[in-house]
């Protein structure tokens, strides 16, 4: 996880934020087996069980074990399996070795879970408010986990030559092709970015979007879309991937040593570009984002098109006014993907957009202490921000301060590309 | 699998032969779930679905396909799945990848399972000859994974923290100490050793057996039992895995690099010395005979002894009067692991005895033709040969002139040490 | 190489620049025989050799191949051999394999100058202006290249047990040790940083420089001198390498991953830290700027000092008045290492600063085209900026604005860390 | 080295051995520069500088240090570089860091070589028995390296796209192209091989090579020649690098991953094959034996030929009876490479021969006590033998019951293929 405390809303509106979180991580595991749920892929991924166990390890620690004199620990031996790399919690199972755990089964771990759930919910009245934060935390966290756990989930089983479909595909809707690009005038000057730590219940963020403080935006313009799997396929046919002037240096290495040609999960069968997603294999939508592509295929393909990519600033100024819960984010159990844009700009939902942000702290930034905020500040080197969630964000989640991070070769998230240029 | 084509019992006692092949198989993954089934903690290791898909495509593809005209595949996407090696059968799914394949489930696999052995029990009345044949190939094919899914499942079992047990463990009977080696004075001068093609139903062989060929002995002797784990633990104690001058170059390396201290699946807990085993970890038997080590252990330990190992042909010749269905081999389900001796000198069982002879071929061996057949002369160099069978060897499997081989640096099998000496 | 096109000074001022800059590289390398002048101890550094021919090349290249039509190129197989990142002048000889080349010989490359120079010389008067402005961006690549060079052969003498010593050590005047550190109170506000691309020939700017934009800068301090060797010692004695909670995570996979317990080249020896230099292994300097310090571990030591890096935009801010001049720089050749202040705070010289700033292009930044403006762009994602200077950069090299970055684990260059705190 | 203790000739021709052997490997470097001495382009391979050093070492430590108590070391660091893998000598320069040495210098390193030599030459009338046969021993120790430093070096200048050639190419005259194959029948039945340790002056060989005693031979024949360039080029030509069934898996594995298509330093320049060799690049000769092909090519052109490779114990009867001192060896400086066969079955020279025959231990092998004898058999695991000499084998070094090893993928030896059958 990567969190500090925050605040939250009222006893009753957490009491029911909790249980919706909870209920959803179940509903998206419903489709797996136990053998399905103990695959891990690649270093980068885990298991479905992980997420399961690991966000409940997480209540079950900060919150029962730390504040409920009279809990016991579900299983002695789970703690070690499933902390993940809070170092102040202690040794922890190695992270490539995730995959091996096919003990505790899954029932075994939505056992876990009820109890837990149980415990929280009885112990609940009795909290103190620095547990209900707690509690809060716990559940973004969780909503952090339930996007990864979709990710994952798609990883592991592209890795398998049957291609397994998490769930049918929904019908397709036939869209009109989206025109070009158009571009909005950004403001210029001082403005101001990220959020003060909200000291009531009603609010809620990650250390790293703190503090607010003052930037400067040059003149520019952001695109009014991001980019589509049709404009994709036209920078694939025109060489992009050829081409090292493109490319940063350690991009072009990284297409090289890993011969790379497409988007992650994109094939060409037959000389048509299909894509593997929740449903499956199917054709790629022209129409629609693309979506799993690295940062340095976001930057590559922001130099083929004469343009850059936005910094993290001018994407939270444009999406400042914007309704954080709008767009195509997650609601519930189902195929998710990005979708053809149908309407005016959307800053939210759909992928999350790489930005030309290297994720580093603002001016003031403090981490914060103890195991449970241990964590934000010591990824702030080789990662760069990406803003606005995706189709598999949960929706309540994100905002326009919200920043995510990963390093530029990645791109099994939901990640996609909105262009930007000077004036 | 290692094999070339062989001749086979009587048709009935063919059929009895297969039914009870495959109905161990089953048997033995009764404690696994799809998880567990699923698992592959190493490249050198198959999970345990696939030891069961993979010997029924052996049946599917080279007895049903090619010698049942009416024969329709039960899924035309496993073969890339299960093949295994055999290069002329076409592409194959990566080794390292096994551990992916959540789907199919296990019982979709035990469904094939059935599939297949309905069709060839309806087949077999009508099948030709060279198909029974390799239905009889295919029998020992299977038995050679019965093998290998129980030391690859243990090996999977013990990278989980939690080592699940496959079988609780049996009562241990107290035995006593067995006392110091005996040794038994060998034949010198020429022997026969290697078997030629059994040419009825009756017999069977592995083309790397073959032919029957003179051998020269050199005066010698060989110990009257394996190495124990009390004789190994002294060994350690001595300082044996910290002197170069014990162990070949490359072996050296190997512990070195993989800072190798004492058998696989050893660890020393609160000052005792314990293994993990099918039935969980347990303290070592001093009695028991030492496993899973490698040959670079092996020759190690008998460098350290002042012995060495013997040759194959030493070993095939002491052993060539003794009833290699004698010994502790697998019968059944259960716990297996090697016993302590309880009598005169045994040649089968409990160990694969690794022998200072390189994998290499006979004189006048020649490699089958076609695909069944491609496999034992491509894995000859490199690798030395074990005799003997051990605990996980299904009874009736092994032979006098039985070659086993893995690289020196393998130790997941249940392998073990006999010394030997010039006299 | 990084750069871009600029202006120059007046021809005259350009010939004699151009004749100190090459007699520099000359007497730099007077110590190395042909072998020392062709060692390669890990990629990221070059040999001695590879660096005379290569500063060459860029000459031979883009001034007297592209604007002298008579020219012949010395020796038509070299440009394959020296050109380095090129990817518009084709293909190149690996990196890795720079140091395997004993042939051509240290003399050869010499005559390879010589004759270059003369060629240059000679053509100079009729050059367009066009090719006078790369006259003097090749002074500047040479001048990087002259850094590297000293910075490349300490690593290579590193790594020979024998630890030959560069040059012979000056002898060292007793300083008083520097006193606790002061701290400079910044500018904040809106100020202007980077550089507007030179015009004239006095003048000149790599291209990540520009343009000249303004920033904001929060309520800071920055520290009035850089950490010394002793204040280094006490981190280590405090445990400082040994505490996850001071690192970024990627930085605590590095200090595992390498056993990191000090800077590059230091080794305690009966209780004294050493480190080796150009003039061979010496006790430290406790007053003396600590060097061959990663990015990593200067963050480490400025948690664990209470304290952060400064922006490269402080910096900027700090240094805009001071000399670039000033300080302990490259003159001649001779023993070069960081040196205790003896004056107010210095700015330039001794050791670079890491700063808390990922390279990444400023508002406005755009790539020069061609080959020879190819190159810095393509290095902005995963790199750090350095600001300063230090002892191995000839002087007159850098300025307020110049940029300097490297990967946040790499410590071969005379790097080192000035600590900063919010106000 | 890979020795034992030997007896020699007589002092007098052990002087004059001493001189001769001592003499030819300054001959064989005089064309070297001090960067060239210095290269180490692999692992496998040392610098030329290290080769000189390292058999000065030997006789300077175990005959100088042990029997000369007045003997002061030339210097006292050297030892640490110039060990090699004598464990009993203690701590050494890691192999692979050899190519780091640029110093010493080459003029250094004679200068260690002429006072070694002039030490032992004093000291020798006073010398011991046991310490005349360790110079006897050093003798042949040289030998070895000076192989060794032929082909290495040949290789360090593989890898500089220049090329430079050792020494100018002879003239070829031309030679007719050798016919088929012939096929000489070989002895059956039982055959003395290996030697007794010789005890007189006369005589020397490894330990290996122990002791003499039977084998037995199964009827079957050799070829009269080793394989030739022109009959490789038709295996390459009828896709013999691309069918998996001729090859070993190991050996396929090896050609998969290093993507192996000819032989070593072979290219295919404008429709034509060429090869390195110390003369520069060249065509090939397609009546010269092919040379530079591992164990896994050459037993897959075997394979392919319908043959198979001879066993040691074959070739070696074969042998018995000629000349050890015939055939193309090496007299002196100059250029070597295998030539076409001009007359009757050449048993020595030219290039080593790949047997079948895994390097093992022949009945009663004893490894002898102390540093200088540790060698041999530590060795013994994963490597097969080659028999006959090469043209980089000093004349008068190799004999029938020699034994060389190498790993079955290395050939940057001088190593070839001759074919066997069973009758």
């Amino acid at each position: 996880m990567r969190t500090m405390p925050a605040t939250a809303a009222t006893p009753d509106a957490l009491a029911a934020q909790f249980a919706g979180v909870r209920a959803l991580s179940t509903a998206l595991v419903a489709p797996l087996s136990d053998a399905d749920a103990t695959l891990q892929s690649m270093d980068d991924a885990s298991p479905a069980k992980w997420h399961l166990a690991h966000t409940t390890w997480f209540f079950e620690t900060f919150v029962l074990r730390d504040h409920v004199p009279t809990y016991r620990l579900f299983d002695e031996r789970w703690p070690f399996l499933f902390n993940s790399y809070y170092e102040a919690e202690g040794q922890r199972h190695a992270r490539s070795r995730r995959g091996m755990l096919s003990r505790p089964t899954l029932d075994e771990v939505q056992a876990y879970r009820a109890a837990v759930d149980k415990a929280i919910v009885e112990a609940m009245p009795m909290l103190p408010a620095e547990a209900l934060t707690l509690i809060a935390l716990g559940c973004q966290h969780e909503q952090q986990h339930q996007e990864l756990l979709l990710t994952d989930i798609l990883h592991h089983f592209s890795v398998n030559p049957l291609e397994p479909a998490m769930w049918p595909g929904a019908a397709k809707v036939p869209v009109a092709m989206p025109g070009p690009i158009g571009w909005i005038e950004g403001a210029a000057g001082q403005v101001s970015a990220g959020i003060d730590m909200p000291e009531d219940l009603a609010g809620f963020a990650f250390d790293c979007e703190t503090p607010r403080h003052p930037t400067l935006l040059p003149p520019h313009a952001l695109a009014d879309r991001t980019v589509t799997n049709g404009e994709w396929a036209a920078f694939i046919a025109a060489g992009g991937y050829a081409d090292p002037r493109h490319w940063l240096s350690d991009g072009w290495a990284w297409v090289q040593a890993n011969r790379i040609t497409a988007p992650l999960y994109w094939q060409q069968v037959d000389g048509v570009w299909t894509r593997f997603g929740l449903d499956g294999r199917r054709p790629i939508d022209p129409a629609a984002p693309v979506t799993h592509v690295s940062f340095f295929e976001a930057d590559a393909y922001a130099s083929w098109a004469g343009a850059r990519l936005p910094t993290e600033f001018e994407w939270e100024a444009a999406a400042a006014g914007a309704d954080p819960r709008s767009g195509n984010q997650l609601d519930a159990a189902g195929p998710v993907e990005p979708r053809p844009s149908t309407g005016g700009p959307a800053w939210f939902g759909d992928v999350w957009e790489w930005t030309g942000s290297a994720y580093r702290p603002y001016p003031g930034f403090r981490t914060a202490e103890g195991a449970v905020g241990e964590y934000n500040g010591k990824f702030m080197s080789g990662q760069f921000v990406l803003r606005g969630g995706s189709c598999a964000t949960p929706r309540g989640h994100v905002r326009a301060s919200y920043r995510n991070f990963f390093y530029p070769h990645q791109r099994w998230q939901f990640t996609g590309v909105r262009l930007a240029k000077d004036l």
